[in-house]
């Protein structure tokens, strides 16, 4: 029995082979990283369920993600849908909440989100994203506090700006260029849909497509081409200087975004050799609360999501990601099973002590439990003796320098949390 | 619009009310606790789909859990549902690459499970539970780690034995009991089921099932208040009392676990109190991957899931659980406007340096944003000022202590974290 296509299973490092297994370690050391940062910044977290009523998604995230819904009827004859992005869910949890909230609200969520795209090679149907957003403020100052949690959050995985740019732009830029060609004002989004896919699509397509809306080519391409920030973007621009991080943008008007919801400023982070799909994207929607509380809450807000996948190729691309191994400070060795007993209890100690500490279950010989403890990259062996004239003594080992010493069993657990680093989190090696 | 009946948001802390909020900090607290405990037992994560091919469970698993399956058919006309339970997936996990790891293989997870209940106060579709699990080992010596883990999991959460304990059963005795009486074998499990519904169901109801089983209510009563451990269950104490956790496991046929797959030592912990459902609950399952696997696989197996909602109840309700709030290390105040700028500069090297910190991101009045520097509970403010001899100095001020230093621009960043504890985390208050 396999699991479903388009999903993924994570195992613990060393993967059993590149193929069938994502790295659960380096998972958690980006959801670490992605916490980390989002904290720094004074981010709070947030979560919601992983299930939504349909109606959340279908009148409020554009025709491209609704087609992709991984939607069903549940037992109780409810239509509902796995979450195919956070904002919405965000969206409804702030409106239900936000008097009880100073403002600006500084969030941040770490959902897996579900997508049934059509099978390709590497489309997945599931990622985690880092979601943040500021809700509650609209002077471009959260827009570009926003952008700098999104580039700090890249260099906090050794991300420079050789290696990924953010490319800024603003929907407010092309509602101007739309209404000053006087575009049908019923057909606003489907000109964005057509401006975000520009890219994508073979030149003859998008003047067709631009052609059926009243636009040319020509004319769509000479604003994106200009990249003449507008004044929102320029003191955008200014603060992400301020802050040292003015080599990480530029203006780009072939950014748009696919979903309906967005307002104001957008962007997208892209790799600068252009290997990868973007590595993350966001931008202002600041009706989308009013839309889903039916009027009862009305907030600016601003939010960009990163996904997991993209990241995980650029970071193993760039060698940036670690090897992650067990990091066990203690392997404690049972050489004389009528010490098994009393092993146990110093393990229990060493362990209460925060010391991450593993041993053989069952009696095994001595080169066996040695070669165990190298395998689990231990820091150190310990192991109990009957000393002649001390009685019960720990012997300690440290497994990279070689060094040995002594303490009784009293005194073994400290010494050890002397010896090891103390607060234990899994770090790469 | 409203989430969905029996699905969860999580807030951050202040709660908007008690009612409808959970507490996304409370969550991350015992989820930290969670892997903290198990990477000192030296348990490594993994994790799987939330979506499974249904196969995966209805066989497996039981009537019980099989009847609450939050099951559909996906767009490509697959049936499939949301995880119930993280065991056969682990196993399904295990089969496929168990050959690439070590035994005994100690591994964890966090995973979010899903139950169609039925609707009843309080009653949730969705938890979270933290999942541990050996395999490879038959020996009991893995049955006392695992269950050392479980104690030791609740210990680190400030739960002790007068909080809870561990009843700890077997199959083995309820397999030698049911065959010694002559019980139909097609109709073990069955009896089993009638065995772990004692507690919950009238004596007369019971007493009814069991006759068309061929048993009295009388002679299964017998075997529980015996209390009797078998030779297995008295190794496993032995080495819980080597650990110090004694007092923490008391022998008790009356659990039995209702899922079909366990094959061995079974156990639930329980709040002395006897307020709550069971905090977690566990055993062997030795024939599950070679089920699952179709034979490719055969190894023992043993974890037990300890469910997110029963433990919040229980430390709320023991006054365990610490208030949780913004722990901010600097709030940064911006009170000359001509230095935002400046601000924003030093902003960003303290965020470097991992400390915490926010800062008013439009003008505001000196007092608003000394106020709002309180309501985030920061540690420290910061301003830039003009010092007519020395140029631009940064004043720090201590919000607790009162205490006020200056630092040059250069070194601010520098000073600030030797004053703050450096590594941040979600730490209680």
């Amino acid at each position: 029995m396999d699991r479903l296509p388009g999903f993924r299973d994570f195992y613990p490092e060393p993967l059993p082979s590149r193929e069938v297994g994502w790295s659960a370690d380096a998972r958690q050391y980006i959801f670490d990283k992605w916490r980390d940062t989002a904290r720094r910044y004074g981010f709070r977290e947030y979560d919601g369920p992983p299930l939504e009523p349909l109606e959340l998604y279908t009148t409020k995230s554009g025709a491209e993600i609704v087609g992709q819904l991984y939607n069903f009827k549940d037992k109780g004859e409810r239509d509902v849908s796995l979450r195919p992005e956070m904002t919405p869910t965000l969206a409804r949890m702030v409106a239900a909440h936000q008097r009880s909230y100073k403002k600006p609200m500084k969030w941040f969520a770490l959902p897996q989100l579900f997508r049934y795209e059509r099978q390709q090679k590497g489309r997945l149907r599931e990622h985690f994203q880092l979601n943040a957003d500021i809700i509650g403020e609209s002077d471009t100052a959260a827009d570009a506090e926003l952008i700098a949690l999104l580039i700090d959050t890249l260099r906090s995985l050794g991300l420079t700006e050789a290696d990924f740019v953010l490319r800024l732009s603003s929907r407010n830029a092309w509602r101007d260029f739309f209404a000053s060609h006087k575009g049908d004002p019923a057909r606003e989004y489907e000109f964005y849909q057509v401006v975000d896919k520009l890219e994508r699509e073979e030149p003859g397509v998008n003047e067709q497509k631009l052609q059926t809306l009243g636009f040319s080519l020509v004319e769509v391409m000479s604003i994106i081409e200009s990249g003449k920030p507008t004044q929102e973007l320029e003191t955008i621009l200014e603060s992400l200087s301020a802050r040292g991080l003015g080599d990480y943008v530029r203006v780009d008007y072939g950014v748009i975004r696919g979903l309906a919801y967005y307002t104001g400023v957008v962007f997208e982070a892209f790799d600068r050799k252009g290997e990868f799909r973007a590595i993350a994207g966001g931008g202002r929607y600041d009706n989308l609360i009013k839309l889903i509380s039916g009027g009862k809450a009305d907030l600016p807000a601003l939010g960009f999501g990163m996904g997991d996948v993209v990241l995980l190729e650029l970071l193993t691309a760039r060698k940036l990601l670690p090897a992650f191994n067990n990091a066990l400070d203690v392997f404690f060795l049972v050489e004389d099973e009528s010490l098994r007993s009393d092993s146990l209890n110093l393990v229990q100690a060493l362990r209460a002590a925060s010391l991450c500490v593993d041993f053989s279950l069952t009696p095994a010989k001595p080169d066996k439990q040695f070669k165990r403890a190298q395998e689990l990259n231990a820091c150190y062996t310990i192991k109990i003796e009957r000393d002649p004239t001390e009685g019960l003594v720990a012997r300690i080992r440290n497994l990279k320098s070689r060094e040995e010493s002594a303490a009784s069993l009293h005194e073994a657990s400290h010494q050890m949390v002397s010896l090891c680093r103390k607060p234990h989190r899994l770090e790469p090696i």
